[in-house]
């Protein structure tokens, strides 16, 4: 994209009359930058929206003020599902949300948030920062005149609200439920029916019956939504969703015209946000999972049988895509090659700490 | 300790003439503070050196040169058991080591690093950022007139390298193994002789059999100094070091004197190398791992058996500590009721996840 066509994208958009213009911006680090960052979540949404309020305080204290980041929730200046465009575009600076949601753009997005049966947070960062993934994302978003960062994560997630117990792969035919992405294809292959459905109906269609089943986010996003009041079994673990990363990202031309101090302002906000929220969701979604088991929801762990299933049919459709696409390709094979050689670290540290819990 | 202790502190250091004086610092913001650093590591040490390296090297970016920070390994200005004392009387502005390394000056610090079976990285960091962890640090450090924040972290160490099988835990006594801290007191109450070794001597001495086994840090470090070439056997988990949380302090006379715009610079700063370096740790020991399993080394898990006493050992240790000093039993009351609701959480999200690799 060239420069001309950001100022152009700016100029469009009538309400966006507002956004700092790229050419009066000068490498002078006195100068001061007012920025609007459009996200995927509702404002002051738990963990995912406040973790966004933090990422702009950040950079608010860090320049004691000369660059301001304004937060827009979902729909507030653009709807969720084009934030991706309108940064792209220039209309907005920065954008935050999740690099799945990108897939109809390119397959090879959402390796940068995650997939099922993939890594986990930890695994995530350490192939991002310093196994060549965050190189691989830049290529990818460069194509789309975008700079993305890694800026918070979820963590594990859980693998849904379920009306029936699922004690076999059988129990997922005919099954109605409210998984996008990767999962939802999986679902599907199992026999399932994925369906999309907004935030806002979840509860009801889950309660009523419309849908057999919904996979939300984990404790602390769930039992805000009251998902324990619609459904009696909440299964783990969230194999369709083991880690993903959120991403901040930024109109290439917006970052080039940032001072290098500003630059590296941003950079090392969104690090030290994907700290916090981490951290974050880890303390409240073991509050919220006490007060969900204490709420009487029966929690219960996918049969081993259901998991090797799901995770078979998860690599056949990755191999699919990687087939199609020679991004994809590129970037899974990264990502499958960073991942076998980090989880034979984490099955002898992170895991054998984990197992002596029961001793 | 009152502000003209600390202007004496820096005036009795002959060798530290160039401090900048706190008396010429003002709250404006465009003053600039040249200060050090002084670390419990060897200069440039793989992971914990470099990512003090890091620390110093963000400050200085986000603050564009207005905070240079100067960073010492162990030895080059101040010894590194020397450092808590150093920058706690002023003679430098901050230090960077682990919280279990002045267990002398309280025995309530070393729960700020980590304990034998106690939380891992990822539990430490939502502790003390989201369950209270770092208050109580900080009322612990403050009474040294220490300011202190979480800034790394290795990951889960390993267990370490021995140079007979362990079977059960008849084979620990008599087992004269470098491992300080609480993990040393409790191979003594299994039988063994727990000693202390300069870093420089660990080789010879596991070489030589004047010892016969060592805890170092993971397989990124332990390859480094070579111990694949002076023993046979690695065992895993380390048990003993499950996730030491790294620690930046600041003499607290030299925090309240930086306005308000760089103390944000280096709180932030910290969390950012707090996500770094555990990520660089990931990464490393991965491939480190491979590399030490390639040229022949027996990776080894300790038996049930084994780990269950050893925590029997360690739960005892700590009991003692807590009963003695009500310090201790403060913050070891936070700490055990963090724990075990995250671990709770851990165990059907983080375990749950992990478990899934073998299917």
């Amino acid at each position: 994209m060239k420069r001309r066509d950001f100022i152009a994208g700016i100029g469009s958009g009538a309400a966006l009359a507002a956004c700092t213009p790229v050419e009066q911006q000068s490498t002078e680090s006195t100068e001061r930058f007012s920025w609007r960052m459009c996200t995927t979540w509702l404002p002051n949404f738990p963990g995912l929206g406040t973790g966004v309020n933090t990422l702009a305080r950040y950079i608010n204290e860090l320049s004691a003020g000369r660059m301001q980041v304004q937060v827009y929730g979902a729909g507030e200046l653009i709807p969720a599902f084009e934030v991706f465009d309108a940064v792209s575009q220039g209309s907005v600076e920065m954008g935050h949300g999740a690099a799945y949601y990108w897939r109809g753009k390119s397959e090879a997005t959402q390796f940068f948030a995650c997939i099922p049966f993939g890594m986990n947070a930890h695994e995530m960062n350490a192939w991002l920062y310093y196994g060549g993934g965050l190189e691989l994302w830049r290529e990818v978003y460069g194509r789309f005149n975008l700079y993305p960062f890694p800026a918070g994560n979820t963590g594990v997630q859980m693998g849904g609200w379920f009306n029936k117990p699922i004690n076999s792969i059988a129990d997922l035919r005919g099954l109605k439920m409210r998984i996008p992405g990767i999962g939802g294809e999986v679902l599907r292959r199992a026999g399932g029916t994925p369906v999309n459905l907004p935030l806002s109906e979840i509860f009801t269609a889950l309660q009523t019956g419309s849908i057999d089943a919904t996979e939300w986010v984990g404790p602390y996003n769930d039992l805000a939504l009251g998902l324990n009041n619609a459904a009696q079994y909440y299964y783990y673990p969230g194999w369709q969703e083991p880690g993903p990363t959120l991403e901040c990202m930024i109109n290439l031309d917006a970052w080039n015209s940032l001072p290098e101090d500003l630059q590296a302002i941003v950079r090392i906000a969104c690090q030290a946000t994907n700290m916090d929220m981490i951290s974050e969701f880890m303390a409240r979604n073991a509050n919220s999972l006490e007060q969900i088991r204490a709420s009487g929801t029966d929690v219960r762990a996918f049969p081993n049988e259901v998991l090797a299933e799901l995770k078979r049919l998860t690599f056949e459709v990755v191999e699919e895509l990687a087939a199609e696409d020679p991004v994809v390709d590129k970037v899974w094979t990264s990502y499958r090659d960073f991942m076998q050689h980090a989880r034979g670290w984490q099955l002898i540290s992170e895991q054998a700490i984990l197992n002596t819990t029961s001793l």
